[in-house]
């Protein structure tokens, strides 16, 4: 029996509120062995208590050994099996410059490429064009017109963009047009499905016409696409579990997969205080709240262990101001850790806190890669702490007789 | 490969015995946070020998936050996937009062209603009538007669009772005839399939009859049918592992299910002195005893703190009289956790002792909530300690060369 089907048999209406605080790449890593972590040097006493009064654990993103990616990352933790439920990097790159997709999308990134006389790739990346030279690029491709599908293309950054093409019908079994390689001309793409064969149609007359398009702007004089994607079929967080989802991120990566999950997507300002605020207004018309933090990953992706360390301490001082609204569960945890010693996501588990009036307390009373070891919640797989949560927000009923 | 595929290759002739003891509903919480649970509280001596000389661990019924009835939480600590396994409620109510299903039955729970003179249902629970009420008005239903089917009508209680058809190809894929609300009629019993529909109009022949019969009994003039259920296909004990099972119970409910996995159930008097007499006087005779202990459970359902100890210190003083007769493996479990404080069922993992001369022995010298999840054992899912079970009573062999 699949979970999902499992709560929508044993889930009750309640007016319980959640909140999930994840902080991106909370895990770290001590510099040196038997030294502590980002978060161990930390001084973080809200989160400390929560972790007392609270339940605790170790959450496994994927599987052990599995370091994921943002979308798997916060799919698991919204409680979809982040190995059935795959997001192609073309969608990933439409929701992370907040794109509106549909689902009569298919998305795809884009590199400017420069091409020789003889239609080879001479440099796969255009020479890094500026972000600038890439908007006015783009604002070229935006003139193409093909009967039956309107496209989309918008900037990312650099020699990077991203296109969407929408029409019934079209497929995302399309295989990349950029060889990965310099001295060959790009690939043709073709479809292993009719719908998909639609999709390469479209674009192989795209390419041309970009071609001819930019044929005087060498060095970006070409494009080279990958990640043909379609939107995911997937239920909403309301269909799921029947909560009313609001999402409170700054990032629109993370805005994206939100919606992703049918959440609402919040205006959330700029700042932890402007999230807060907008928690703390809408309090009253959802019955879950996602609240990101971005700067607890960053840092670590900088390798720069101090700035995590201050940056956990700032997001450790606004914890009482959730507290006080009195959610039914508070969740503290991560998408994955982001060690500052590996300066990147890793597979670490998560430290995780549950704190709730139904939680069974354990012993820890920190929150720490070395305490939460021992909390009561053990390891566990991060697609289950949504079952966790509607569990302690009495949001379940009993399985069987 | 499926778990119980597995056994079937690995499993291994030998003469050693196993004793699952569940304590029904053991695991608890403490009623202050920081406090003690109902396990820690009690004085347990004998158990915490146990645990000294064994391993110990947390026990995950069937998944973090789900909560179980007894029906699946004792299938999985007999080994069968409890999502795999589902046991309708019409079979449920038939094991509860020590009704011997057989596979050509179909049984339901019936309720007598209160019909109006238009038809329409005025009580649902028909005013609650005595059980002696109930008794007489089965006796009434037991005189009906239809062609080709044997049935068969029970009291349970107030205005419960259980129906159950027999007859060749009848299915159970038919709906509830209670519409679950008053002011409308009973539904007609409809088939999703061939032998359900057989089964549904031998239902509505038997309904009519049974309006007919018992038209001058307002307030229970009339019945409605909920949750039709077929014995589940499922192998027994001796089947899956090879061992020769007894089931030393008082309840009907937890007699049931031992009898669906196909154990000798064996006349187990009324008091845990009765169980130890039958246990020790059937010695010779089986591999597995499956010895139950409802008042843990029971008293944890009343909300009684105190009482629940007490009963886990009663639990406790027949240990030795266990431990004499020389299990290979003696296990101590519950079926879920029953929370004084939350006066039901609890989706909490529940702590478990295994002992056994190949117990890997771990650090955990008392038997509890908090010290268990210390445990050698970790934190593992109820439908593998069979396995467990299995290997420490050297019955399992290797798996691959």
């Amino acid at each position: 029996m699949k979970i999902h089907d499992l709560i929508a048999e044993l889930r009750e209406p309640s007016k319980t509120k959640i909140v999930m605080l994840v902080a991106d790449g909370i895990g770290g890593m001590p510099l040196e062995p038997g030294g502590k972590t980002e978060l161990e040097t930390a001084r973080t006493p809200n989160l400390d208590k929560l972790a007392a009064e609270g339940v605790t654990g170790m959450s496994l993103p994927v599987l052990p050994g599995i370091t994921p990616g943002s979308g798997p990352g916060h799919l698991a933790l919204f409680g979809y099996d982040p190995l059935e439920y795959r997001i192609g990097r073309g969608i990933l790159e439409a929701l992370g410059i907040n794109f509106a997709v549909t689902s009569r999308d298919v998305a795809v990134r884009g590199n400017f490429c420069t091409l020789g006389i003889d239609g080879k790739i001479a440099d796969r990346r255009a020479g890094r064009p500026s972000t600038e030279r890439c908007v006015a690029m783009v604002d070229k491709l935006r003139g193409i017109r093909l009967p039956g599908v309107e496209i989309f293309v918008e900037p990312v950054k650099e020699h990077r963009f991203v296109v969407v093409f929408r029409a019934d019908a079209i497929g995302d079994r399309v295989n990349d047009t950029d060889p990965q390689m310099v001295g060959v001309v790009p690939l043709l793409a073709e479809g292993a499905d009719e719908p998909s064969k639609k999709t390469a149609d479209i674009v192989n007359r795209f390419v041309t016409a970009a071609c001819e398009v930019l044929s005087a702007d060498a060095p970006t004089n070409g494009i080279t696409l990958r990640g043909f994607a379609k939107y995911p079929k997937i239920g909403t967080m309301e269909e799921v579990y029947g909560l009313k989802a609001a999402a409170i991120a700054v990032y629109p990566m993370y805005r994206g997969l939100a919606r992703l999950v049918g959440m609402n997507v919040l205006d959330a300002g700029q700042t932890l205080g402007d999230q807060i605020a907008r928690l703390q207004s809408v309090w009253g018309q959802y019955d879950f709240f996602f609240l990101h933090y971005k700067y607890t990953d960053s840092t670590g992706e900088d390798g720069n262990f101090p700035a995590k360390v201050e940056m956990i301490e700032k997001l450790d001082k606004i914890i009482p101001e959730i507290v006080a609204l009195g959610p039914d569960v508070l969740i503290v945890t991560g998408d994955h850790s982001t060690p500052s010693k590996m300066m990147a996501h890793s597979f670490h588990p998560v430290p995780t806190i549950l704190h709730s009036k139904l939680a069974r307390t354990d012993a820890v009373t920190t929150y720490g890669e070395a305490s939460c070891l021992f909390g009561g919640l053990g390891h566990f797989q991060a697609q289950h702490l949504m079952l966790l949560a509607m569990a302690h927000a009495a949001r379940l009923g009993k399985y069987g007789a």
